[in-house]
């Protein structure tokens, strides 16, 4: 039963007589359920300015031509103008009898709603059920907007909105696993209140995850995907602009994928398959198949037992495959251009989103030229020596030395992204095209965001002979990548590509430190749900 | 070795003079070889003008500045320039010793090349070269562009090249397993050669899947795969400027996802998982942590043993999740205008690419109307009715009944593309909110293109014990979607949505037979390579 549903009262006097007394009983049992919201107050005559909706309203009853305000609109030009707004109870509090402040939030955006005692429009029970509205609820509420002279501290939106009438869509259970408003505390927050001496409760990353839809809601969440979709709006954008194609490769693979052993295998209508550890194979035979400039957006799965902060069995990878003409750097112009403009636009467009993620987890803007810096991977080893630290010229570099290399570059370049490029071939995957001049580096390159790997990047050996010796040399069983192998036997261009991983950008780009900030739901060794 | 290499010749009369000599024995020692086209004449004067371009030049050795054109952008505007393309040698053939003509092709243009002999600049020999290139070869051509006076029957560019150098970059097998001329016939050649008394091959589908690479680069697969791209690249720029955010959901779940049996299965580091058949389940945990509206473009799969011309074991999903404030047609207002849109879109953007599809496969460009025409379940059945098919008005249509209503709709309504909406709840998935009214109803639709189901969508019920009671109705295990049933205890909001197999709008859009002609790599229960 709901309010809305008796709006139609019989007579108001004596309806309102009969209030005082029943909400005197009603009172007393609702004191043992102060979470209970219910306006179930049949005699209250404003009684149907509120009320929890009843099921069948909220099953496409009727399409009424209301409309609603999103929360994260609201502002002065709305001034003494009615408005519905749908959103969340963030906070609910009394002051006294006569007035309860809501803090409604909608996608991280929050307005105070006032709820005030006003002969004919707001009743006391109203009031009441305002109050005792669990947090999280979801509920409609009309009112009038007004502009307060002070700043308002408890909400993003500087207007307040004097409630008329207020409904509950959704009830949340009354108790939380997580509270929004703890989850959303920036590190100088429990600083502060350290220092006053008070206790804040600290929502752990895991937690986080485990109830990942309510840490989901947190304003700095809402940012973060927000910015992702911006990311790889932009990558696609950009990529179909110089004439590459979108396409899809299978997920499911026969065999082992490209041969590594960290795949997840299963059993394909009596065939052994795996996920496919990254598009590779099926983007170079898409550039066999004449595509010319290819791009892909999809997951790949690693089944790494890396339980690192930037490590995830399960990521979505930003790949690009190219016919090149003379040069594997046609490869890094186009990754050079494509970056400069994703930071460019993020740093334009998404002014709001950023703001909301450095409220919680403060980052300085990223630090990058106009045309990115390129260095050989030899180039790097020598200014690693220069400073002490030697490395194997004919190895990798690991983590530590990566964000060493990072630092020097910082300080004498003033960028925090780079190219790398020039690796020594033994340490590149099997299809890697060496150079023509050194077999023993090859045409590669890596990209760095903050001193942390982000892109690989190669030209590609066309030649089938060659792949094949260089896949036996790898330990690659040739005969499980036979139609790549053989897709190259029907002419094949010069080419190469590059592959991201979405979510690195979003965590380097925003200097998170953790991979599983920037994955809806993050799958780790640990972890396959929610 | 390479003509290229050679450019420095010592004097060349003695040279010509010693060319004679030894041609005369090399073509002895060719004869037996007709497909070995190198250039190894070390004595042609001109022998820098052609040849096989040695790899390390194809090693990233250096940037020269030329410039390539595209052969799909070669016209008049050419007339008398000197250009520089990278092809495929579609064709090549002799006319006596002087003449050679190629087809070269790129992305599915495709331009006539001729080699004539003309002294200081092509040698008899550079022709031989020409003739011998195997087809699908890539080759570097340079030369002169004229506008012959007549149209250009066997090459899309109205344009011939005259050329003056051509060197080949990556040699085809002599022998391919499909030829692109034959794969890329329409049924109106094999008629009309059939008429003639010709017996042309014909390359069946199974063929042209197992030899994908080469199968690919038709014409109308070129634009197919491009058409594709547009598809999915306007469901994203229109649902992200309706204010849909970008999301990836995991395919990696833990348990059977949303309890069906067609589910592929692994192991997850010891724990039972499977991948996802939809990404319904956390697309509504998007929505319950408060992204508001959503979508997802990435892959599912469908364990199931269906065989039929329109289903796969591994396809795209197009899928959206909203809010809605009052009524499922919210949903249904984004499809139409979303697919609308996309229709114009591609009507009005990809002339070029419709075109080489239809040349192959003709079609009849879709019927719709400006606003899409929407029928109740129980209207649709009526209709069956009054033609003399009587379907169980609580039950589903089958592919057959389907086909039948498209075509009554067709003639009522003049449309190929419709909407039927309240389905019986009977036949509709665990999470489909009942009609307010009768719950043997339900508040979902399908879309049909051309008789065809592309789109199911629904309001979804919010409730988490309604949830529950349904998925328990439905034989789900509760326990193993319980973070899904939980994210409905802390409040959620009413919400709708939709999802659209991505193969299938191409498929029907385009009206092809067969949705593997629309899977870059399908995978169907037959086949899980390339």
């Amino acid at each position: 039963m709901s309010g809305r549903r008796r709006s139609e009262c019989s007579s108001k006097k004596a309806a309102k007589k009969e209030a005082v007394k029943l909400e005197k009983q009603r009172r007393k049992e609702e004191s043992a359920a102060a979470a209970a919201t219910t306006a179930d107050d049949g005699l209250d005559p404003l009684a149907a300015n509120y009320g929890d909706v009843p099921l069948p309203d909220l099953q496409s009853k009727a399409v009424t031509g209301r409309k609603w305000t999103a929360v994260g609109d609201l502002d002065g030009s709305f001034k003494d103008k009615e408005v519905l707004v749908r959103g969340r109870v963030q906070t609910s509090r009394a002051v006294g009898k006569n007035i309860a402040f809501l803090v409604v939030r909608e996608m991280g955006f929050t307005v105070q709603c006032v709820v005030t005692v006003a002969p004919e429009l707001v009743s006391r029970q109203m009031v009441k059920f305002a109050t005792g509205l669990s947090r999280e609820s979801h509920v409609d509420v009309e009112g009038i907007v007004s502009v307060p002279g002070e700043p308002i501290k408890g909400a993003s939106q500087q207007v307040e909105v004097h409630v008329r009438k207020v409904y509950c869509i959704s009830k949340a259970v009354p108790n939380l696993p997580i509270n929004i408003e703890d989850a959303a505390r920036s590190e100088a927050e429990f600083e502060r209140a350290s220092e006053a001496g008070e206790q804040l409760v600290r929502v752990n990353q895991d937690t986080r995850l485990t109830h990942r839809v309510l840490d989901l809601r947190t304003p700095a969440n809402q940012a973060i995907f927000r910015v992702q979709c911006q990311i790889e709006n932009f990558f696609r954008q950009f990529l179909i602009s110089e004439g590459f194609v979108g396409i899809h490769t299978p997920k499911l693979m026969a065999g082992s994928s490209e041969g590594g052993a960290a795949v997840f295998r299963l059993d394909y209508k009596g065939t052994p398959a795996c996920l496919a550890q990254s598009p590779q194979l099926h983007k170079q035979m898409a550039i066999n198949g004449d595509f010319g400039r290819v791009f892909e957006i999809g997951p790949v799965f690693r089944a790494e037992d890396s339980n690192t902060h930037r490590h995830l069995c399960e990521f979505i990878g930003l790949d690009a495959e190219m016919e090149i003409k003379e040069h594997y750097s046609e490869v890094m112009d186009v990754v050079d251009r494509l970056f400069v403009a994703i930071f460019d636009s993020l740093n334009e467009n998404c002014q709001k989103e950023l703001e909301a993620i450095r409220k919680q987890y403060p980052f300085e803007p990223l630090k990058y030229l106009r045309r990115t810096l390129r260095l050989t991977f030899q180039e790097g080893v020598q200014m690693l020596k220069e400073a002490g630290i030697e490395v194997d010229p004919l190895g990798d570099l690991n983590t530590e030395t990566e964000r060493k290399l990072g630092q020097l570059v910082l300080k004498k370049y003033n960028t925090e992204f780079y190219i790398l490029h020039r690796y020594p071939l033994a340490v590149r995957p099997f299809y890697t095209m060496p150079c023509f001049d050194d077999p023993a580096y090859s045409n590669s390159f890596d990209v760095f965001i903050r001193g942390e790997e982000i892109i690989s990047g190669a030209q590609r050996v066309h030649v089938p002979e060659i792949l094949t010796t260089r896949a036996e040399a790898c330990g690659i069983k040739v005969d499980t990548i036979g139609p790549y192998i053989d897709s190259f036997r029907y002419g094949a261009p010069p080419h190469g590509g590059f592959g991201v991983g979405l979510e690195r950008v979003v965590m380097l780009f925003c200097d998170l430190n953790n991979i599983r900030k920037t994955s809806l739901y993050p799958r780790d060794p640990q972890r396959i749900t929610p």
